[in-house]
């Protein structure tokens, strides 16, 4: 069985497609909170309103964690995806992270951000653009087939 | 003594304002090479061109990579550096990769950013918006003596 | 699922608060042993009795490590409850165990006691008075709801 | 050469008596900051003022950590004393996290506190009451010298 | 559940006074392979005969190491025995191995052994002498629950 | 139960008699995919077509690292066999790879590789001739039982 | 340089033969107090009087711990002497220690104990009968040079 | 500074040719025994000779770990070198084991050899033809200077 922890941008459903393309495989899934609203507030929800941004950002920020810091502790493979908008920059942190800690790291992005990632893409042991090609590494690693 | 990590920013001088205002203090700074031309073309230089920009930029980083690693586990502390311009994942990298192994993390970035680092920011010890201030934490780390 | 330690106060319902709030979760729960005289006593009764108090608690002491320390290295998140009296220094050192152990810490504790906590709460990844929040904390953790 | 790190009370002179003591022995002392009004309020006075009390604590906190948890990694022995008064958490969290890394732990009390520290206690390679019992310690484990 | 390795002595009944006393308990044993001929000759047995008993017992100790080194790895608890007779080296080597791993140790034997044991005892978290007191422990540690 | 990793050539039918061999053994085996072509193409198969050869081996070479580290990671025993043919260095090198991981390593050969193979030898805790001595081994690690 | 630490008998001058025959070779050499009283009684002399020989015991096999411990873990070679009397189970405590950590292992003793040590010479990376012959290796650790 | 172990053939200058083109750089290069004839029979020579080849071969073998083992744990940078001849399968352990360690590993091989190498290359930060490439990246890695 391989646990596969999926990271990074939350506005296209390219999770969605890598769940529905490994359906039959033996993955178990996990990722971040992908609700945005939900992501940003959770911290003040729970525990109480801050004034300033910054410790409204904290208490968040460490909710979080104690999610993705379990799922990528968990995980054999931890896909980190970069979409095409936005700083993304806790994506390449948790790419940093799953790499000191060893996990086998696949990077899904577009061809215009390969030079910026490349020290990103250097420490991954597969760099995709495609969703699917997710789909066809985990399929490969579990059994030896290629696709078509 | 304290060894220093510095990561990330490589066209504006907070490093130099570190290193000099630090003087005087117990400290040896380690960091990347921060000549940009060299980092990106240190890979074909010495191992041989490569037709595809993809493994132009593999050969470099990962030449690369041998120094960062080294700098960033022998350090006590890693301050990254998230500048005004340019995507900076490496430097996200590198601050996700520090916080796996347990170093502490400080995080030297304007207000502009808070909110997108605010999942790097909360694995960080301290977050600053000066290279002076990373001066005099460092200073205080060491004889607890503070500003002014 | 979540494994999840909780440790500290004897005195007050708080574990019960959290486990009968956390039902239909997919949590674990673990703890010390909550029975006063058979924590205080344990050791004599099983090993024999001592003429020296200080022997008496040790025995008793390392006996109940066996039991903490499992409870906390199987942990995913590791809940610290300060209630109003005593010095609870266990719970302290338990906090301080779990931190050095990369658990994910949730410090539990009234106003009153902040600033005394305020190491202990700098390792914390969330801080609360209330039980409640514990339970509110592990819902989101699973499952991305937030209360209310 | 012992590397030893001073955790705990800071209002009374037992680090100036065992540091005396140990004049001449291959020792290296390392500790927190022991000067009160500093260590409450270098966050802030660094990283600029909080309104909230809370979170001035915790600025400070963190800062603290980048130096107590260097001294505590790098130390062959943790001497963790506890005082007459205050709650001294702090000092109980520091006994946790060297005991989960390993290091050699001297706890350092008066009696009174030998049932409330009764779980510190036993994690503890030697409980003694006097810092000159410290000194002891140091000179048996270097030369294998005994007092008297 | 606890994950009990049960090592030291092969000439009398304590193991099956452990399992028979916890039987209920949620306890899984292991152990080394108890039949005093197998274990000597299983090197020779399956991977050829050797002229020099050196290497004859080389090849049976390395053999058994497979199953012991992952009984211990394994284990929550570690119990050794020290019988009245023999050297009984390996015990003491499992011990120190087992401490080495941050296992929690418990070491059974009769008085006599005692100043013998000193440095095996002090590594421990209880000292017994009968194996119905090692069912006590593992009773407790998991229910809470004390004799009589 | 035993988790057996099985390393190396894949030209003979060595796996199928040890895997044949030890049905009814509580063992569960992994290995590397051992179709020659999809192993060697299957890094361009899913993630396109490399013009060097080099960097269409890399792409192989790291898509089935994601594969042989979790199996070894995972795994209790490590067998790897030399073949009489070819170089397999990664033989040999996932044998160091789990060498330093501290498994129990498991060497299959023939007696002409002897010497050449002394250092891969020196680090196992068995080295055999047939991989029906892989299966004697394993029965005797889980059971206790010799053959014949 | 080598940390090479002396472990085991206390009773015959086999450390000295060491030292002395490795002088000129860049090793530093530690191990445990050998004054067989001061080891004994270095507990209660330190840190009080205790009516009972169990804890008497245990006081100075903790404080000696202190030294031992840092000593094995400093080790790059941990050299374990089995002398002709005695139990000498710490001896055989430190092997499995020592083993657990991944040092190199030397074993000195005669031919009697062969057998009775088999599992622990098993773990070692030399077994030899004369301290002459344990400077010969760490001579040829160090430089190639091999004796006559 | 920058430890360096250069690991695998002994029959070429390769050695000599990066120590010497990196004098004057912060290195300190370590490495095997690489006189054939003492590395052979190292064992035999210190611990006694062995009728048999394989126990010959194991004594020298297991011996010459306590350098080797010692010298990839100290370095920063693991350089493995394959030369056109023998099978060199003690280079692709040493390859395996500094991998799992996450040492940088840099690897040294004629062009006929990359397929075969290609999962040792693909744990390798830098694969190079030439010792001068060696040389080359030792520099850029401490100085950032390029050659030429």
């Amino acid at each position: 069985m391989l646990n596969v922890y999926l990271s990074g941008e939350i506005h296209t459903d390219w999770r969605e497609r890598i769940v529905e393309g490994a359906s039959g495989l033996d993955v178990a899934f996990t990722g971040p909170v992908t609700d945005h609203a939900a992501s940003d507030d959770c911290g003040v929800a729970i525990m109480g309103a801050e004034e300033s941004k910054f410790w409204h950002d904290r208490k968040g920020a460490q909710l979080n964690a104690i999610r993705t810091r379990k799922g990528i502790a968990d995980a054999d493979i931890v896909v980190v995806r970069f979409g095409d908008q936005y700083k993304q920059w806790n994506a390449a942190f948790d790419a940093g992270y799953a790499a000191a800690l060893g996990k086998s790291l696949v990077v899904l992005h577009g061809p215009d951000h390969a030079h910026a990632l490349k020290e990103v893409d250097a420490a991954a042991l597969a760099v995709v653009e495609q969703p699917e090609q997710v789909v066809a590494i985990l399929r490969y690693v579990l059994s030896g087939e290629l696709p078509g």
